[in-house]
C-alpha cells in the first residue's frame, strides 16, 4: 500500500464546511487504498487574530512566545478535521509537530527541520488511521515549540513525505496548478502538466506564489514528487519533479514578473576589496532585500554600482546611504522607480544559447527599453519600465510558444 | 527564596487589559523576592468558541480530539502573559502541560495527575524567570495531550505547588474569599479568615463554588496551604489549611444550601441483600446522581427507600423506575419536589454532640418542617421545603454566631 502526503492551506480549511470537504477528500483517498498523511494550516484568518492579540500587548513580541501562541492555530485545525473524519466513520488521529517527531533547529519563528522521527506517524498509518499533522511547527532540541517561518506548512508536508517515503506530496491550493505566467494578468497563460524543481524555484512568483521556495528546495533535495492542485476543483494539477516532461519542446517553460521595482545607482565608489561587502552588508543589516546587482568600472578607476529593490524599501535605503556617505566615499546617488522585472525560465535554455538574444529582439520589436539584464543557467531577467511590463510579458509569452492554443483548451482544463 | 504558585481563572485573563494586570501582579510578587509560578486558564469565553466549532462538526466529538482542541486555549493565554511580562522587563517563560512535566493517566477529558517532573519548572525558577503554566492540561503515558476535567486549572496549580514545595498556592477568583454562606443570598454572610480542608470540601457550594473539590482534596493530601482571594480587589483572602484557626470558638464554620431538590420514596421493596445495590446501580448507570438515602423497614418485613436527587433528573428517574417495576418488585412510588437542602459545616462539631439538636430546635422555632436528616462527622444536612430555605439559613446563620457583627465590618473587608 502506498503512502501519500497532502497539505491544505488556511483558505482550504477556513470554515467548518471546508473542513468537512477536506475530510471527505481524505476518505476518498483511503477508500482508494492509500495511506494518507495530511498536513493542515490554521483556519483562514485565525493566525491574524492571534497576531493582533499579541500586538495589543507589545510592539515587539518575544519570538519564543509568538511560536507558543501561533502554533495553537494548526492544533485547532487538526482536531477538527479528525472529528469530521470520525463523523464519516474513518479512524483518524491528530498530531502536533512535536508529537509527529518533527525536530528543528533551536530557532524561533524561522526554524529549519533537522530530522523527522517517521516512526511516530508510521505506527498510526500501520493501524490504517488517517494522520493529521499540524503544519508550520516543530520541536527544538530542548523541547521548545518552534515554527518554520513562511511557507512552513508546505515544508512540513514535503519533509514528512521524504521521511515516510511517500509516493507523492500534493499541495492543495486555490489555483489549479502552475501556469506559464500569472493568469490574473496574462489571459493566454496556460497550466503546465509538469515543471522541474529548478524551474519551479525560478517561477516562485508564478501562479499566485503557490509554493514556497524552501519547500521546493526540500523536495528537490529529497526527490519528493510534488503535485500542485486545486482544493476546490477536481482537476489534474501540475507535477513538480526532477526532470519535467518535455512539453512541445518548450525551451522557455514560464514567465515571472513583478512590478514596483526601483533601481538605485551609486556613482564613483572607491575601487577597493571592502567596498562591495561593506555596502551590501549595511543594506542587509537594515533588512533591505536587494535583487539584481551590477558593478561597472568608471574611467578614473572608481566603481559604479546599481541594484534593484522593492520600491517600498526605497526611503529606508536612501536614508541609510545618505547617512553612510562618509563611510562609503561615493560621489552621488540616483534612482529610478516605476520599474518592473520580467524573467523567462526554462531548463531548456542551458543548451540553447540564443534565448537571451531572442528575448531582447522581442522586447525591441515591442519598443520596450531594457534597463538592466541578469542571467542564470535557466533564467534571463530584464528590468523594464513598469508601464511596459504586460506588453513585454505578452510578447514573450507568445514568442516562446506558451500561449494557450485555443480558448476551448483552457475551459476543458478548468471544467 | 520562597516559591509561590498562583492560579488565575478565565475571567481574570478575559482580555488584554486583564492579562496586563496579571503580569503586573506577578512582577510585584517577584519584586518582593518571591519565585513565582502562575497557572492560567483559557481567556474568558474562548473555550466556549472552540466547543461550538466542534459541535458544528459532530454531536459526539472524540474525547482525544476535544483535548487536542481545548488545550489550545490555555496555550494562547500563557504566551500572552509572558509577552506582557517581557514588556514590563521581567524575564519569563511559558510552558504547556507536557513541557511543565505534568503527567496524567491515559484518560481524555477527565484525567488525574499521576506525577509532576518538578525539575522542568524548577530550572527556569533557578534562572529567576516567572513561569507561566497552561492549566487544565497534561500529557499521558504515551505522549497524548490530556485534560483534567472540571476544576482542572485549580488542580494544576495545587499539584505544581506540591511538587515544587511552594509556600502557598493562591487561587485568584471573582470573590474575595470563602464566606460563611453564599453572600448572594445571605446578606449577613461574612468572609472567613481560614477554613480547614475538610470544611472546604463540605462547603464546596459556598461562595459561588470558588474551589473544585478535586483541587481541595489534592491540597489536603499534599498539605498545600491554599489561599482563595480576589483577582480584582487587593484584600486578604481565606486560607484553606490543615487546621483552621479557631475564630471566636465557632463550632459551625459555614452554611451550604441548594434548592430544586426532589425526594423520591419507593414503598415495599423486597427485604433482600440485592435490593439496594440493584436499585442504586440502576440509577448510577442512567447517570442520575443521588444524594441523601434513607432506608426503613415496613411492618410486614418489606423496606421503604427514600432518596433525594436534582429536580431536573426527576423525569428520567421516574421513567427508569416504572420500567423496572417488575425487576425491583416494589408496590408504589411517590415523590415530593420543591424541596431544598440546608447543611451546617464545622470541624468543631465532632466534639460537640448537641449541634444537631440545636439545629432542629432553630428550625422548629422558625416553623420549618424537616423532611429528611443526614449527618457526618463535620456536617448535618436537612431537607426542608424550598419556600423555607432562606428562613432556615438565616435563622441558623444567626444562631451559630456567623452573622457579620456590624455592616461596617463587611465594608471594611471589601474596601
Amino acid at each position: 500500500m502506498t503512502t501519500i502526503v497532502q497539505k491544505f492551506g488556511g483558505t482550504s480549511v477556513g470554515d467548518v464546511t471546508k473542513i468537512k470537504n477536506v475530510a471527505r477528500r481524505i476518505k476518498r483517498d483511503m477508500d482508494a487504498g492509500k495511506k494518507v498523511v495530511t498536513v493542515v494550516s490554521a483556519m483562514g484568518k485565525s493566525t491574524d487574530s492571534l497576531v493582533n492579540l499579541a500586538k495589543d500587548i507589545t510592539d515587539s513580541p518575544d519570538p519564543r512566545e509568538m511560536d507558543m501562541l501561533l502554533t495553537t492555530g494548526e492544533q485547532v485545525t487538526i482536531s477538527l478535521v479528525v472529528m469530521a473524519l470520525k463523523e464519516l466513520g474513518v479512524d483518524a488521529v491528530s498530531m502536533t509537530g512535536w508529537q509527529a517527531g518533527i525536530k528543528t533547529e533551536a530557532v524561533h519563528q524561522d526554524a529549519r527541520i533537522t530530522e523527522i522521527d517517521a516512526e511516530k506517524v508510521q505506527k498510526h498509518l500501520n493501524k490504517n488511521r488517517a494522520v493529521l499533522v499540524a503544519g508550520f511547527q516543530g520541536v527544538g532540541p530542548s523541547g521548545e515549540i518552534t515554527t518554520l517561518g513562511r511557507g512552513g506548512s508546505d515544508t512540513s508536508a514535503v519533509a514528512l513525505a521524504a521521511a515516510l517515503g511517500a509516493e507523492t506530496c500534493s499541495i492543495y491550493t486555490d489555483v489549479t496548478g502552475v501556469f506559464t505566467a500569472d493568469p490574473r494578468y496574462v489571459t493566454k497563460a496556460r497550466q503546465l502538466d509538469s515543471v522541474s524543481y529548478d524551474e519551479m524555484l525560478e517561477l516562485a512568483n508564478l501562479g499566485a506564489g503557490v509554493l514556497h521556495p524552501r519547500a521546493v528546495e526540500f523536495a528537490k533535495n529529497y526527490h519528493v514528487p510534488l503535485i500542485v492542485r486545486s482544493s476546490t476543483e477536481d482537476v489534474e494539477g501540475t507535477m513538480v519533479e526532477e526532470e519535467a516532461t518535455v512539453e512541445q519542446n518548450l525551451i522557455v517553460r514560464g514567465l515571472a514578473f513583478e512590478s514596483e521595482i526601483t533601481k538605485i545607482t551609486i556613482e564613483r565608489l572607491p575601487n577597493q576589496f571592502e567596498t562591495m561587502p561593506t555596502l551590501f552588508s549595511m543594506l542587509a543589516e537594515a533588512g533591505i532585500s536587494v535583487d539584481i546587482i551590477i558593478q561597472q568600472m568608471t574611467s578614473d578607476n572608481g566603481i559604479n554600482v546599481s541594484f534593484t529593490l522593492d520600491t517600498q524599501d526605497l526611503g529606508k535605503a536612501l536614508d541609510l546611504l545618505h547617512n553612510k556617505k562618509a563611510e562609503l566615499c561615493y560621489s552621488s546617488i540616483n534612482h529610478e522607480s516605476t520599474l518592473a522585472k520580467v524573467s523567462i525560465v526554462g531548463s531548456g535554455m542551458v543548451s540553447n544559447p540564443g534565448v537571451a538574444s531572442d528575448m531582447f529582439k522581442v522586447l525591441a520589436e515591442h519598443e520596450v527599453a531594457i534597463k538592466m539584464v541578469t542571467t542564470s543557467e535557466i533564467k534571463v531577467s530584464v528590468v523594464v519600465p513598469e508601464v511596459d511590463m504586460i506588453t513585454a510579458v505578452e510578447g514573450l509569452h507568445a514568442h516562446f510558444g506558451l500561449d494557450a492554443k485555443e480558448k476551448a483548451k483552457i475551459e476543458a482544463i478548468k471544467a
